[in-house]
């Protein structure tokens, strides 16, 4: 069901807690960079618990992971930090990466790794029209309903189209986002690529701030959280 | 269970010849450049078949890919050939990409991906020794005991290992391959990455001839057929 915990089905938050709590005896809460959505993978998320227990983190680590082996989901490294970091309240910067297969073939091995667009894209035009997105602008257009970020307004460091062959690869990265605020913007650019929008389409959409401009949501899929980022201590 | 039609299991030939049956109404063979294990990968595989009613190789490939799209199987192009040739006896050179997640975490999205191998290897020992296995040798060490290819000479053309990261990736070209030749050369490159072996042994090991002194064989998770070349007409 994504990072967040859930009454109704699995989550990363949940396996983690579940697991730290099996270790420690305690409830501790798990609290990532990011929340992902279901179908949403991550790389490299941060996240930090509590523990009372005198535990060193090589072993607690370790000791996740003899959980955590059966469910899609690793403890790539755990290490304590200082009593005031927080892995999302800390952190100053996330990364994102959105891989779409531009192919006709449908995916194999890759299925729910990457958004399948049979048509071919246009990932010039996709650049141009995510460069009118940079910079720090009201991005209502691009925010789920569900969004529960307050201000709408971010500021957006990056966001790269480059194509490899059949790959077609979006980068982002700003201090905080929107709920749906990558997909979304992907979404978009896609329409761009297929030649349903032009670039300044997407700069119209921005600018009415109105969720009912969003030309589409891409898919969980395709989207990638690479990296978070803390100010050096 | 890998490429080869087998009755106890769903296959990657079963599945393009049972497409095919659908659409043609013929019993058409499908045969491939590389006949795949269980558990091993191909994103560039090479397959040929004859069918004698008129379809566009386009809407062939098209009407393929929506019978098999529930599987894990894809057609990537199809197009029409000259009628002596064939994927597998005209193919001249064969590449496999091996690919190790050199990390205590276990996989997570990349599971069955990749072959996770947790102490650290020496990606630098692991090529020293690779260098000992190129050329024209006979691979009896590293060829399976069910394996008809006929002669245990082959020539490597390429084997090489590299790290960028947490990944450790062979490479390996040759015409063609014995049976299970490369997870076993992968098998025993791993030894030497571990320190278990020196370089030498593997070039001992070769040298006797003797399935006996496999190190290891490598799992079928990592390993990946990545290229077919054919003479150009």
């Amino acid at each position: 069901m994504g990072w967040q915990r859930q009454d109704h089905g699995p989550s990363v938050q949940g396996a983690l807690e579940d697991a730290a709590h099996a270790i420690t005896g305690e409830r501790p809460a798990v609290h990532a960079a990011g929340r992902t959505d279901a179908g949403v993978h991550a790389t490299a998320m941060r996240a930090h618990l509590d523990v009372g227990k005198a535990i060193a983190p090589f072993r607690l680590g370790e000791a996740l992971n003899a959980l955590l082996r059966p469910l899609p989901v690793a403890v790539l490294d755990c290490r304590e930090v200082a009593d005031d970091w927080h892995a999302r309240f800390s952190c100053t910067g996330r990364a994102y990466e959105y891989r779409i297969a531009n192919r006709r073939a449908p995916l194999s091995w890759e299925k729910g790794l990457a958004w399948q667009v049979a048509r071919p894209l246009d990932a010039d035009a996709m650049a141009t029209a995510a460069s009118k997105l940079l910079g720090k602008h009201d991005f209502t257009t691009f925010r789920s309903v569900h969004c529960q970020g307050g201000s709408p307004v971010r500021t957006l460091d990056r966001l790269d189209v480059t194509r490899d062959g059949e790959r077609v690869t979006v980068r982002a990265a700003a201090r905080s986002f929107l709920h749906h605020q990558v997909r979304s913007m992907v979404g978009c650019l896609a329409m761009v690529g297929l030649g349903q929008w032009v670039p300044e389409q997407v700069a119209e959409a921005l600018a009415a701030r109105d969720r009912q401009r969003l030309g589409l949501n891409a898919p969980p899929d395709g989207l990638w959280f690479v990296g978070a980022s803390y100010p050096i201590a």
